[in-house]
């Protein structure tokens, strides 16, 4: 899974950076993410955690939204074609990227935090920063429709909701979701899009 | 779409009943639910809402999970067999049940606080009483397998985290789930499971 930092994905005040410092910020607020939702980062937090100077997070970083869309830019690498030509195979690692987002980035406070749009601050920037992710898992269905190897009246972008509302709804309905959770869903989506 | 009442639901401590004060308890249980999640939900801002005493409603309940535990009992009904026959439209059916329950009953502060499990006390209570629901929705599908409706190997369980999932990932991705939800999920899905 391609979770990698981008370090060049933001210079807000156009400044040289210190590569090793912004790892540091923007880890810190992805566990902070992880542990404790969105309301957990602020640049207080951040700077106990990564042992930076807030004055030094504020010359990077205008508010804790700026260091939020970096640290989820950082680790949502784009949907790249799928290195597997079967069909099935490219749902089952679709459905695999899907979850590294989910779990590992936006993680259940994230997660829960867009659902009641609690920081619409946050809510905004991740449906920011996954139009263009959806919309490139939309164009690799379609890319499979356009070669044959998918139904022709498909509808893409349902796919792609089915995708994350598989994960959503296993956690929903059992608080976690189990480790066959890829092969299950892609057998059963396969029918719906083959 | 059937939310009704079961004035019968619970009657804990064994007395009778004034029907009217329940149904203004159980009622505004669930619109502090549906407005600010199930951390609204307490004693003294249901005597509020609802004008009943505090003391009268804890005659009543033992405490706010039991009051969440009968408000959304009584909104919640078991699904019964679908009134149409065709697959398709029994599918439509089951999307609109679930729609209720995540719509109107839990809303989206019940739905995130489960995702995060924010409330131990209220992620069981709904995992209970949706239990059977599930249990019910499951039946239905096996029932359609069985009379030869939907294919054999058909993973039912799947098909309702699908339902749930369908919505839960709409509201994720677009923060509200369009009118057309019902109809273009139950297109979607019948491939998946017809």
């Amino acid at each position: 899974m391609d979770v990698m930092t981008r370090p060049d994905a933001k210079r807000p005040l156009g400044r040289p950076r210190s590569t090793a410092v912004d790892r540091r910020l923007l880890e810190s607020a992805l566990g902070l993410l992880q542990e404790g939702g969105p309301a957990a980062v602020n640049v207080q937090a951040v700077a106990a955690r990564s042992g930076v100077a807030k004055s030094t997070i504020y010359r990077r970083f205008r508010d804790r939204h700026e260091l939020l869309r970096a640290a989820i830019g950082s680790a949502v690498a784009m949907p790249t074609a799928p290195p597997v030509e079967d069909a099935r195979e490219r749902l089952a690692w679709a459905l695999a990227q899907v979850q590294v987002v989910l779990e590992d980035v936006l993680g259940r406070g994230g997660v829960a935090s867009m659902l009641e749009d609690r920081d619409p601050g946050f809510t905004t920037l991740v449906r920011d920063l996954l139009a263009p992710y959806n919309a490139a898992l939309v164009q690799l269905i379609e890319d499979d429709v356009a070669a044959g190897r998918l139904r022709e009246d498909l509808d893409s972008d349902a796919v792609v909701t089915l995708l994350m509302g598989s994960y959503l709804g296993e956690l929903l309905r059992h608080g976690h979701v189990g480790s066959d959770w890829v092969g299950r869903y892609a057998d059963v989506l396969w029918y719906a899009i083959g």
